[in-house]
């Protein structure tokens, strides 16, 4: 067999087992989006059988003999198609070592536990959960051990979402960040400036709707391979051939729609910057979480909350809303859009204090994984750590440790890609502007053009060519750091809440 | 093994089988109702992946053991479970007759084919199409050789629709039909009562889901279970946990809209009038699609164009647009319901000339199969029989042998299913009457239970239990003949065109 044959059936393998990934993608997006009430039970049964069938499609043998061969011949492939053998080794290595067994397991323990989150959240009732919890943290030690890595199960977990990520770089980078942070948080919350509360009313959905299109279509968001509807929790799914977005609206809370709406987008244009032809391959893969949450962050925040680019577009959402607006001042209008208030609830958070809610996040994961935290103890360790970084008590569990839904899916790990997002979009935003000059400027004529090239040149088209800090080098020249996301919030906020 | 094992395997095994089924449903339903533009070759990618799954899902050879091992012991097996054996060797023996690559090469020509048919179409270009035609033709034969049908091939294409029914009983059946059906149509269209044109206009779109949403929920549609989109042909997708049913809008034509719901409640109604632990399982399926259309035409034909239905919507329907309905007369309204006018189109065709649409298409496709006419010849023979039956000429392809999409698909055999289906809801509608009487009396009152309940036991639950004809012959005590049709169409409408 010629190397060419061997790597172009490769490739189509790989491909098969990402076309089975889309379908799962695409029925679990309607799942949240259009499901009708009784019919969960059939989707928990597809949702299942396609992750078994995706599972055996990643993991045929025939990938392994294909590997093989082209592994002994390594050095005669180009550049692209190494980084495409290294990951797809890397994941084959994975898949093969999870029995199958392991997969429905967890599969099935995952949609157990979410409706039980789901019911102890609204119940407010931890101790109702706590069991559901326990067996993930066995599960997710159980499949560290599969690859090898029982004496670090933490670390694994990080990995998965964050390629070469590590528990600890990830202490020093928090820990950087939450000295910096602590008090500027404390600085612009004791400021006498604040953002106006309910200043919005009665923003009828069509006209967010036409706005938000209008918004992210500028963007550079391609709707001929994607859309956008409604869910409960926002959220961006599919690869670059078909992008499905959510956000949710609110008659009194526009911008909440609206930025949820930017964000999803963010993630949108990095899938839909990758090359269609390398789609199903590495090379238009994602590299990890963290990388996705600094596309998402950076058209969120950088972004939707400058000055530029409310230069260009408040005079179109006041035509949107003419009356709904005509007691605003466009200074009202700013400091809404960077309006800093510590809450008890991650989502609801602004950019500011969503970081301590991280560092929370990451501080219990740490500890139960160590094994110095009892699932029985999380809530009282939570209203420890609520109260030390954001000098707030839960009143309850549905307000504290049952608030988010990730460990009841079983994703450890997870939270600190969301921090991590925000400290690489700083990076590469200083970056950017420095590339190209007058960014903002193009924010105020209404063109996103240049910024979405570079992010396509440095970001979306190496798709998994580097490990989540290599690639945060070779685009910024330096290695991450949270010195620019503190930059970037004292350069934003301080002007604004020193009055 | 016991049998008990062997049996609960079976069962498992074909309800997997079912699951990929669904997963199937649902992204085809997605890719009419939410498929962005360019998003099409993934969705194509996806269609063919899932179909060769399915069929290799169904055609795995632990089935053909566990089918053996309970064929040794049939006859101590119930009923029910003799049931589900019969009709699963039944597809198991076609599944693994069928090679693989067939079944990848009939999709993939199917999708091309129906793209270019869409092209074709748009350009009234019979003569660009007729390859993609004889093509099919071609793997029609070919699957019907795999399947030991060569010397019949339309026998096996019919019989994959409707199981039990030949060419040579459709011929006679339609042969009777035409000949009462033609002087029937002359009286309606010679008569100088007619239907007012153009006396809808302006119905909101909001107003007609709202009204559509009622009329459906009140007729039994479970929406805890289902929903209903838009899509530019109405359909019905999916099994009793999850159907999803699509109509379309017209502001100028909110009968269309309506009715087209309606029909695709019919459709609804029977497959979650199955039971839902019989899911998956030849007890849980529809016999074939005659019968299916039998459900979905006694809905919108004989209940929804009758007095009692009118009786009891008229009133609400003025409410949702007391402005729009002003100056129409309840007189006119109904025989708006009831308009019968020949035209080129089946999909707008009333229910009366509807029949001879079908008689037209089952004409071509036995020439087609007998050899007796050639695709090339195909838009003579379609105006020669055009101007025969409905007296109309077809100015282009688009409004004659290009019109519908089901032969670009390869479906052939299928259109006969439409018209055998109006004449079992015929049938089936004076049986229900003698059993329930009063029934109409209960559409007055807006309560269809007593109806939906008779269908349920006599046609729903009993799954694939018999084929089609026997089913007919079960429920109404008759074989299946069109003199009901006749009667039907009679009584509905003499009284209305005679003045």
């Amino acid at each position: 067999m010629t190397k060419e044959a061997a790597y172009s059936e490769l490739v189509d393998r790989l491909k098969r087992a990402h076309v089975l990934g889309t379908v799962n993608g695409l029925i679990s997006w309607d799942e949240q989006v259009n499901l009708p009430p009784d019919s969960a039970d059939l989707r928990a049964e597809q949702l299942a059988l396609m992750a078994e069938l995706q599972h055996a499609a990643a993991g045929e043998p025939r990938i392994g003999e294909l590997l093989e061969t082209l592994e002994r011949r390594c050095e005669e492939l180009t550049g692209d198609q190494q980084v495409v053998l290294r990951c797809a080794r890397r994941d084959y290595d994975r898949v093969v070592k999870l029995p199958p067994e392991f997969v429905r397991e967890k599969a099935r323990h995952s949609s157990e536990a979410f409706h039980a989150w789901a019911r102890c959240k609204a119940a407010s009732d931890f101790p109702g959960f706590a069991p559901y919890l326990e067996k993930h943290l066995l599960l997710a030690r159980r499949e560290a051990g599969y690859l090898g890595c029982e004496a670090a199960p933490y670390d694994y977990m990080i990995d998965r979402h964050d390629p070469g990520m590590t528990g600890a770089v990830i202490e020093r980078l928090f820990g950087e960040l939450k000295e910096g942070l602590v008090p500027l948080v404390r600085e612009i919350v004791s400021s006498p400036v604040k953002a106006k509360a309910g200043i919005f009313r009665g923003f009828p959905v069509d006209g967010q709707r036409a706005f938000l299109r209008l918004v992210t279509e500028r963007l550079g968001f391609n709707y001929r391979r994607g859309r956008i509807d409604v869910s409960l929790h926002p959220f961006c799914e599919g690869s670059g051939a078909d992008i499905r977005m959510t956000t949710r609206f609110d008659e009194d809370n526009p911008l909440n729609s609206l930025f949820s709406a930017i964000h999803e987008t963010g993630h949108g244009l990095y899938e839909q910057g990758m090359r269609l032809a390398d789609q199903g391959t590495p090379l238009g893969q994602a590299v990890g979480m963290a990388v996705h949450e600094s596309q998402s962050r950076l058209w969120e925040n950088q972004v939707a909350r400058s000055r530029g680019f409310w230069r260009f577009f408040e005079r179109r959402f006041r035509e949107e809303f003419p009356a709904q607006l005509g007691a605003v001042s466009p200074e009202e209008l700013y400091l809404a859009v960077n309006a800093v208030r510590p809450t008890l609830i991650r989502v609801d958070s602004d950019e500011v204090t969503y970081n301590l809610h991280i560092i929370l996040r990451f501080e219990i994961e740490k500890r139960l994984f160590s094994g110095t935290l009892a699932v029985a103890d999380l809530p009282v360790a939570w209203a420890g750590l609520a109260n030390d970084l954001l000098g707030l008590t839960p009143p309850n569990d549905r307000d504290g440790a049952l608030q988010d839904v990730h460990w009841a899916c079983g994703m450890f790990g997870y939270f600190p890609s969301y921090c991590l997002g925000n400290m690489m979009a700083s990076q590469f935003w200083y970056k950017a502007q420095g590339d190209l000059p007058g960014l903002e400027d193009d924010f105020s004529r209404g063109d996103f053009a240049r910024l979405l090239g570079w992010l396509r040149r440095n970001i979306h088209e190496q798709g998994r060519r580097y490990d989540t800090q290599e690639l945060v080098k070779v685009v910024s020249g330096e290695p991450l750091k949270p010195a620019y996301l503190l930059r970037y919030l004292r350069e934003r906020y301080l002007p604004l809440y020193r009055g």
